[in-house]
């Protein structure tokens, strides 16, 4: 017998009376003495079996045997019934059990017996099985198309720069070390200075992938490993790459409303409504609003989480950017303004009180790199590999890097980075 | 002065007295005296700048320092010129540089100088200006998203799976080793077990991500990180996903071969034609052809190069399949045929004498896991984490993984993994 000839979501009413064989794990049993109900789980959805105890003795006998969560194939007939979930049911001929399940098992599949995230982390393979975990990585690989779609439209390549890297590149954040054929190496935090090099060879880069910090903070917006979307684009500036990054983030909502209707239902979650241009607040603007709402807050600051909440019911605005940030608050391959040099051509995007992505000008002229790095406290001899090549001829270039766990928050409406990371990395979890 | 206001590939003999801004490197200089030729690179092409001495005396004076790789923004008219190699030239008003390279260069991006692979890896930010590294990354990227829509379109999602790992998921192949908090962790050589579990979750999924191996050998196809393309399916077996892997060869190679004709030029190659179904040749008719070419080889053994070089001759394919391995050729998770358990459900994609791809029904009973865990002499123990799950329920499975880079080569023609790899990792090169 095949595995399967219809998914459930190509089961309709008009297959009556035709013979299929589904496929797909136990989700549900159900027990009316002469009629007893298997509602079978597939990628696409849910289909009701029922067997009958007096026409087929066997199966029925079988039914106590069925454990939830165990994978079978069922060949049987499409049969309509007003009664049944989506109007039709299948009455089955055969039932393969593929993989029985033990029971009980740790976690609820069918979510009617909550757990906490500690348990349902431990015991992810069932999490995962959740129509709200389905539903969260669904979204996540249509919003992954729709970004990179965007991306090729504008004539942006695909690239994977390297991940086991010699020396810091930003400074400041904690590395994993590895040890790599003898010598100590370590965990990319970010393709930073490798995109920019590329921007400098083929204009207009982008790359999702891992990275990694070795993050102290526990947080339901940190971990250890996460997926980074980056991009990097020569011959422009922070205003350019801010117009791809919104139409980026409207295309993936975009895409998300469309195509995940099903999914934002059972997430019973709406992303929010995108119209472009988004706003650009200046950062000293954000600082004076903050003052006179009565914060102790000045010029040079960073502006933390309460007071992101707080300027979001000032501003009335959900997802907005913040502009022209201090020197001190952006890292030293930013490039400072032209018109005063204490603040930078750079720029956040903000989800409420979350950062999503950051951006700038980077700077293309060796020398004034130097001067920032030192300004920062950081040695430019640990930065000569980089170095080296703005002597090769960089263009002018700007990019932008948005973490897909903290984008897929606002996507989804989930509240934990790690509801929608498959097996999150922190300080305490190295496993499953 | 904006940066560009057109890319070459947007000039045409249409804006003939037009007034444009172009921007680029400088790729060629040519002095006849009274006449000064630039040739400017961008990310799609080149354009001649004509610069006259008597009409732009400033210019001309310019022209003298401008260095190769130099990156300019140059604003002047489309001129129409026969001469010119395109049909039309820019006569300039303003040219502003925006990084001046050093002279000499290390390399020689015009690739009139040719250098070789050690010298063009160390200076690589030159190197991938050539004309043939940009053609083969487009070539990549090309195929990146042909592989996702194909696979998109069949129902799968695309997941990331966690790069550090508590324990070695395949045994054999060496690990490097990550400091993760203090505890000793690792870098996933593959995601074959996570991908298994998202498998028994989502049902067909696929991932795209750097992965691991800690190799010793020096060889033009193996490196320390690496692309892995990766793909599990529930409900199916080998049979269904060698279906999927080369209707996803085919949709890439017919999408560089549309997409890509100007690289494909560039790199003087044409791709294999693809006739779909490839030819499947079963291991142990492989092993007679080889002994009946006369070499010393017999049931059991593994099929090096110079036997696949031959076996290529033999049988006049380029592209194959060869299915149903021996047990003690493929790992512990590979499924072992029903009606003869001494050989597996299991397949090798090869070009010529190179594997691009490998996969197999899985082993989804926790028994038979741990039965064939033994036999290759690995402890059960260490997989506790992984078996566990194979008590809840995992469906019947199956999936391969491919190597970004090996089938970059045969996109390509390329016949180093390094030369379609931006910053390639290996023993010896963890520098740029």
């Amino acid at each position: 017998m095949k595995y399967r000839t219809h998914l459930s979501s190509e089961i309709s009413e008009a297959l009556a009376g035709r013979e299929v064989i589904i496929a797909g794990w136990i989700h549900l049993k159900r027990d009316l003495g002469g009629k007893k109900f298997l509602i079978i789980r597939d990628k696409d959805g849910y289909i009701q079996v029922v067997i009958s105890r007096k026409e087929q003795p066997k199966l029925a006998e079988l039914f106590y045997e069925l454990t939830p969560e165990s994978t079978v194939s069922i060949r049987g007939t499409v049969k309509l019934d007003k009664r049944a979930p989506n109007g039709y049911e299948i009455v089955p001929a055969e039932i393969i059990v593929h993989s029985r399940a033990k029971a009980p098992l740790p976690l609820d599949v069918s979510g009617k017996v909550p757990a906490d995230i500690d348990t349902r982390l431990r015991e992810r393979v069932l999490d995962l099985r959740r129509d709200e975990s389905r539903a969260y990585f669904k979204i996540i690989s249509v919003a992954l198309r729709a970004i990179r779609e965007e991306l090729y439209r504008r004539g942006f390549i695909e690239i994977f720069t390297p991940k086991i890297i010699a020396t810091a590149t930003e400074g400041g954040a904690a590395l994993f070390p590895v040890a790599y054929f003898g010598r100590e190496a370590y965990l990319a935090q970010s393709p930073q200075l490798y995109k920019e090099l590329m921007a400098g060879a083929f204009e207009r880069v982008f790359e999702i992938a891992p990275a990694w910090r070795a993050e102290e903070s526990d947080t339901p917006y940190h971990l250890a490993e996460f997926i980074s979307i980056d991009m990097e684009m020569a011959f422009a500036d922070y205003n350019t790459v801010m117009e791809v990054l919104e139409n980026v983030v409207y295309r993936a909502v975009k895409a998300v409303k469309e195509e995940c209707v099903k999914e934002l239902k059972i997430l019973n979650y709406e992303p929010p409504d995108i119209r472009l241009p988004l706003k650009r607040f200046k950062y000293v603007d954000v600082i004076k609003a903050l003052q006179e709402a009565g914060h102790n807050i000045k010029v040079g600051d960073d502006i933390g989480t309460p007071e992101l909440r707080e300027f979001c019911k000032v501003v009335k605005e959900d997802l907005f950017f913040i502009v022209d940030w201090p020197s001190e608050a952006k890292p030293f391959y930013t490039m400072p303004r032209k018109d005063n040099e204490m603040f930078t051509e750079s720029f956040d995007l903000n989800w409420r009180f979350l950062e999503l992505a950051s951006g700038s000008t980077r700077v293309h002229i060796k020398d004034l790199l130097i001067k920032r790095l030192k300004e920062k406290g950081l040695n430019p001899e640990s930065f000569r590999y980089f170095l080296k090549w703005f002597d090769y001829g960089i263009p002018p270039h700007a990019g932008w890097g948005m973490g897909l766990g903290r984008f897929a928050l606002m996507l989804t409406g989930a509240r934990n980075i790690r509801e929608v990371t498959l097996f999150p990395r922190d300080k305490k979890r190295l496993k499953p």
